[in-house]
């Protein structure tokens, strides 16, 4: 047995090359736009909370979500002691497969690719919420996903301004260093309440597996938009619930951020709005520019389908990625057995003979 | 950005060079053993029923299941139009991944697995429940799993004699002549029931994605064993529901066997057993040789962890398999924008300046 039906495999490198190939920003910009598309047909989507396996030291999660024509789904871990170990926090791959026969045809890496399209989502619902003309933001939290936070909103929504605090010193250095070059006036702060001063936009995107205070209430002035990233899994949030109780809440899927989301403080009829029915015009994003808008964001298989369908498209287009040998392909394909080709080698005796 | 993290990648010509190596009476049974020990230590696994997404012609499912150590997951498709588009009614693919961390540490084809597996656990069922001594089994349906079947109640329960019965004759062809030579008295059926006249065991293997009568209960002799092995997705059964009532059912995990197994057609109190309990010692199989005993399988996520612990101990030690570019090794594991390596180019300018 030789043949394996076609499956291409993209490598964290394939998609290092195609962030070479067309840019970052185009990248997320790419994402972002897919991400709207396919949310503006939400109800074509067999959609389901993620099935997470959670563990002492951390989580892991499938994320399955298809369509008429394709499934896709996301393995991807959440450990915040990994990086004492030399490990990503986060790491993740995906696959995309045809929902008419089942068959996979691609298994993508989605570690990068996830702070990819972590930060399109994020960017496109600032755009869909936040008030116009925002320049500043604070980034609270600047550890792995910070910078594709910050290019995408400096890219997609003009911010010019970002006020940076991390616990971790080490952590806005990096970010520092990463960012030097790109355009964007970096401001860093002694404290969340410091980097919260002024900005249009506070975006936090935390790791502790925990229940923080990041963003208190009395941090939060009239008009702002909150991009609440961190807060993704049962025990870990970041905004105090007085700040819920301030403004408008939206979120991605509303079973899944019930569990998961900074709303799993709240009673379960505490009002949050999804966000496609504001992408598709059912409800308005905002009533005034003193409103305060909070997106509650957790992270949706529909995005990482958004993002497996872009890279699909882009590594056919690129010719990025190899075969990858996973599904035999068979000349009979009702004789499976007839594969393991057992008439070449000479019968065992009976195990019980 | 080169490096990844290790992930041994096992192709369909993997398997087939093990079973090669090793005999498939011995894959069979090495598996078999493995899902044994594993099944009893039951209560050491998180389990859930799979999640399955359906659509007009088939299913898709993912099927986690974790230990304190490992995690595993499953994906499988179930087709029965493929193979008039000459592709198998059933694909699989599974990971195998490290709890501590979320890392997964192997990706393995399980198309071919899948029936090794399947038939190492209805052979460790009959093990356990039918009466000693079988030596012929009827076997329905002789599509892709059977000849695995064959070979398992062969190699491990000593049957001898295999009455054969599929409506589609070409099937029973192409296994009499997969098994010339493997020391079975095939003998050809022109009925289901005629098949199971005088069989110790009968086992149904068909593929039909429909409530079908496979077996009645006329068909049904005190004593026998009934290894129900097609049955097991909503809408897809193969026994009357007669025929559940004259025995005693045994399941393997019944959360997800009350939605996909025979007992579906039963009232959700109906009385079943879950294998584990017999296994351990906490419930006898049978109480007499002429009780009748009834194996309503679906295939649970374990018995794939089963099955890919097993491959990935035989890939180690045989040296089978290749890396896998999956997962980035990042040279600072908070700096996950840093693999971009976004320094040796142009910032891009602002896409909304």
């Amino acid at each position: 047995m030789s043949n394996t039906l076609p499956l291409i495999h993209l490598s964290p490198n394939d998609v290092v090359r195609l962030v070479h190939r067309i840019g970052l920003p185009q990248c997320i910009a790419g994402v972002a736009e897919r991400i709207e598309q396919d949310f503006l047909r939400w109800s074509e989507f067999d959609k389901s909370a993620r099935v997470a396996s959670h563990s002492p030291d951390g989580v892991v999660e499938l994320m399955p979500i298809a369509d008429a024509t394709q499934f896709a789904f996301k393995y991807v871990n959440g450990h915040p002691k990994n990086t004492t170990l030399g490990l990503p926090t986060v790491m993740a791959f995906g696959v995309l497969a045809d929902v008419a026969t089942g068959a996979p045809i691609m298994l993508s890496e989605l570690t990068l690719t996830t702070a990819i399209r972590t930060a399109a989502m994020s960017s496109l619902a600032a755009r869909t919420l936040a008030r116009p003309g925002c320049r500043t933001m604070a980034l609270i939290g600047n550890g792995a996903q910070s910078e594709f936070q910050a290019m995408a909103f400096r890219h997609l929504l003009n911010i010019q301004s970002i006020r940076l605090y991390d616990v971790d010193k080490a952590a806005t250095n990096k970010l520092l260093s990463n960012l030097e070059g790109f355009g964007l006036d970096l401001v860093v702060c002694n404290s969340a309440a410091e980097a919260a001063l002024g900005a249009d936009i506070i975006t936090t995107v935390t790791a502790d597996k925990t229940n923080a205070t990041i963003i208190s209430p009395e941090m939060v002035t009239p008009g702002v938009h909150i991009n609440a990233v961190g807060g993704d899994c049962p025990g870990k949030t970041e905004l105090h619930r007085g700040v819920l109780e301030m403004g408008k809440v939206f979120v991605e899927y509303e079973p899944q951020s019930r569990i998961e989301g900074d709303i799993q403080q709240m009673a379960a009829d505490f009002p949050v709005t999804e966000l496609w029915r504001v992408l598709t015009g059912h409800v308005p994003a905002r009533h005034s520019a003193s409103q305060i808008t909070i997106f509650d964001s957790v992270g949706f298989a529909l995005e990482d389908y958004s993002a497996l369908t872009f890279l699909y498209e882009k590594a056919r287009s690129y010719g990025f990625g190899r075969d990858l040998a996973l599904i035999p392909a068979l000349n009979d394909p009702k004789n499976l057995f007839g594969a393991l080709e057992l008439a070449s080698i000479a019968p065992e005796p009976s195990l019980v003979d």
